[in-house]
Order: structure tokens, then sequence, then C-alpha cells
């Protein structure tokens, strides 16, 4: 779905709220991309935040997929609100194993205060590409003035 | 609730489990306590486990109420299962300011292959201890032999 | 936990709410109780509100959760909101067996605008009452003037 | 994606079941239609299934969505299988107002036993077509034999 940002510089918001959160930091993390409503994070898949099996642990997906979301949804806001998660639940359908973790967020329907937000978070493999987890959320617009 | 521990050495079998999540270790989250049904996880809310507004990022709370979850779960399987997370949703109902968090995991219903859990998040700020999230989920028992 | 009510007449209020519920009363439900932050409705478990092996639908185990929680959040808001539910989540842990259903909502957290809450069902057999599920959800003050 | 299904007469199996629900009929909720991993379900909104401000109750989105979820999770199980949700969020996202509701329920990533499902709900209004609702959840397949 298309949506009509409120504010210009919706991606340089998005990037420097990115910047400062230590845990995207510790994590690896990559802000790829942000469009209007979407936005994209790869981590990779280290021992540093694996689980007893060896695959990555579920709050590395967790994390990463949650801030996608987060930022999709700021990426809509306009310039005097900041993003909050009220809630998020993730449904985990594969071992997160491989090279890397990419979460794409997007925005199902923006509101004045509420966002329901979803991610997917891919496992890559070499060449080989695999859904491991869906999440589904709400985001809250906080004003910050 | 109590429940019977099917396997003696639940509790040593919880801490090698735990000792091998790289992912605890980097969010210096310890194993506090391991009771049958029931596990406390704590860690500190430092810079690099935190968000662009200076508290906990939602990936700390929901990383160590996961594992808080998981391992109630898996201190009532017997010795050849080990535990996955099948899906969990998180609330978040308070901002993670303190000094560190708090999550205490239980299971609500524990199955043959399916254990419902939830887990109570706290942030503990000097002597004021505020419940900050909670978890619902599904946990899985998964064989290894 | 105890609330402070912001309308006198809550139980007024959540009572003509309930009455105005078509849904409710398809379901046979009845409002048992209503206080400030709490809410327990009941419904029989019958042949019309059932599933293919002869148990309640869960349906029916959510419809009286959602209500019983969205009614524990109204009673604890002004006289010039409305409830609405954002977002609900339901795990089911035994079979909805028995006579009736009763469900407890209440409030984990009431917001200004969000309440974040909790319902438990039980199924009651005769002597024997069993938890069936489990919900958690979040509720939204919506401004009807 | 397109999923193979394990029983031949999977079509005939939803049917027998979704016949069997006394809920379904109540709501006068139609299957409209069943494909190997994918089924619709509509119900029209009237006032014996509505809330307090004259739409649809969140229990009559919440049950046709576990239902067209369910059974296309079942439309992929062996014929020895039952389907059980074990859990299911539902987000709503806009008024469910209009003539009818139809939920299309699809199979995410299907498993031995555990299924991972998502339906979305849209209210049909005249020539108007709405996203409602969006559901994500988790079936189990239970050996009846």
């Amino acid at each position: 779905m298309q949506f009509e940002p409120k504010a210009r510089n919706f991606e340089a918001r998005v990037r420097a709220s990115f910047a400062a959160q230590g845990m995207m930091n510790t994590l690896q993390a990559k802000l790829e991309k942000v469009d209007a409503g979407q936005c994209k994070i790869t981590a990779p898949i280290i021992p540093k935040t694996g689980q007893q099996h060896g695959f990555a642990h579920a709050g590395l997906s967790f994390s990463i997929g949650d801030s996608a979301a987060g930022y999709a949804a700021l990426s809509l806001m306009d310039s005097l609100s900041e993003v909050v998660t009220a809630e998020i639940k993730i449904n985990l359908i594969a071992p997160a194993k491989g090279d890397h973790l990419e979460a794409i967020g997007k925005v199902i329907r923006p509101g004045n205060r509420l966002f329901t937000v979803q991610s997917d978070v891919y496992a890559i493999d070499g060449s080989i590409r695999t859904h491991i987890a869906i999440l589904l959320g709400t985001m809250v617009a906080v004003r910050t003035a």
C-alpha cells in the first residue's frame, strides 16, 4: 500500500533515531532502507546474539522486527511525534540460521495515534532466503512537544 | 501453581542452556533463580541495550522475558527435550527505566508438547519496582534424541 | 490491584453498554459483576455456540473474554469515553467443556487512552472449574463528545 | 503460496466440520470457498451479532477469522487429524460496519503438528471493501485415531 508521509524529512528522522539506539549497534544491525510506511533492517547471525542451539536468539528476530515496524510507523508520523511500541507478537516459523537476518517492517493501517504494523523476518543463508518470523503489533505516536 | 518436574536435574539443564546463549551474555543477563515451572532473569539497563529515548529497548524486555518463560517451560520437560519458542506476545505497559530489569517467567499450563507461558517484566529503579511488560506465549518441547 | 474509577456511575454505564450488545444476548451471556477495573461475564456451553468436537467454539471464549476485559477498562474511563478493542490475543489451554464458561476481565494498567487488559476464562463442569483460556490485549478510550 | 494437501477429500472434510459448528450457524456464517491452505467464510453484519455502537462485535470478526484460519490449516492435514486453535491474536483496524464480513484465512507455514496461520477480515458495504481486522495464530493438528 502507498502512504503519504506527513514529514518531508522522514528518512532523516528515522536514521537519526536508529543511530541513537544502542541496542541496534550492539546487535550490529543496519538500517538498509526507509520508505514511507516501510523499513528494512538487517543483522548478522553471530554467536554473540545466538541461543543455545547455535541459531539466532528469538530476541534478535524480535529486536530488528520490532524496530523495522516501529520505524515504518515513524516514517508516517509528523515531526513532533515519536514512536513507542504498545504491543507486538512474534510467531517463529523456522530456525534462524544462516549468514544474516533481514526484517521488513510495514504499516498496515496508519492512524492518528495508533499504527497497526507487521514485520516479516527472513534468514539469508548464501543464496537461500527463508521466511523465519512474522510480527504483528501496534505502535503509538507520542507527542514530544 | 505447583508443578512436578520430569527431570531431576532440571536446574542444571536450565543453567547449562542459559550459559550457551550468547545473547544472554551480550545483554549481561543473569539467571537468578530456577524453580520447577518458574524462572527469574535480570539484566542491567545500560546504553548498549537502550533505545532512542534513553530507556531499555523493547528487545531487552522481550529477550529476557522470552528466555525466562522458555526456561520455566524447560524446567518441566523430560531430559530428552529441548525448548523452542513457537510464539510470544509482549505488551509494554510502562517505560523501561531504572537500574535493571527483572523478568519472571512461569508456566501457566504444561502439556506434552505445548506449554503456555507468561512472563512479567519489572524495572528496578533504586527502591522502586515498576511492572513494565507482560508476555504471553507458547513454548514447544522438541525431541533431541 | 485497586483502581479509582473516574465516573461514579461506572456500573450503570457498563450495564447499559452490555445490554446494547446483540452478540452478548445471542450468546446468552450474563454480566455477573462489575467492579472498578474488573468484570465477570458468564455464558452457557450449548450446541448453538459450539464447534465441531462438541465443545464451546473459541469464538465464545473470545467474545465473553473480550467483553469482560473491555468492560473492566470502561469501568475506569470517564463518562465521555467509550471503549474499543485495539487488539487482543487468546491462548486456549484446555477444552471448553462443561455447563458454562466464566470470563473474568481485569485492567492490568490503565492509561489516558490505552488500557492493558487481561481475561481469564474458566469452564465450569458441575463442581469442577478449569482454566481454559487467557487473553491479553489493549483497549482504547474513544471520546464520544 | 501453493501447498500440497495430504488428503484428497480435504474440501469435503472441511465442509463437514464447518457444518458441525453450531456457532457458525448461529452467526449465519457461510463457507464460501476451500482451497488447499486457504479458506473464505462470510457472515452478515446484523444486530444479533453486534456490539454497543451498532457495528459487528469483535467476537464476530474473531469467530469467522479463527474458523477460516483453522480450516485453511485443516485443508492441509492428513485425514486422521483434526484442527484445534492453540492461540490467535486479532488486531482490529477499522469499524466492522456494512452489509457483511468476509474472512480469508491462509496457512503461512504448515508443519507436522503446528501450523502458523493468518486471516484477513474485510467489511463489505455496498461496493466498498474495507480491511477491518488481521489475525495471526497457531493451529495444532490433533490425532483422532
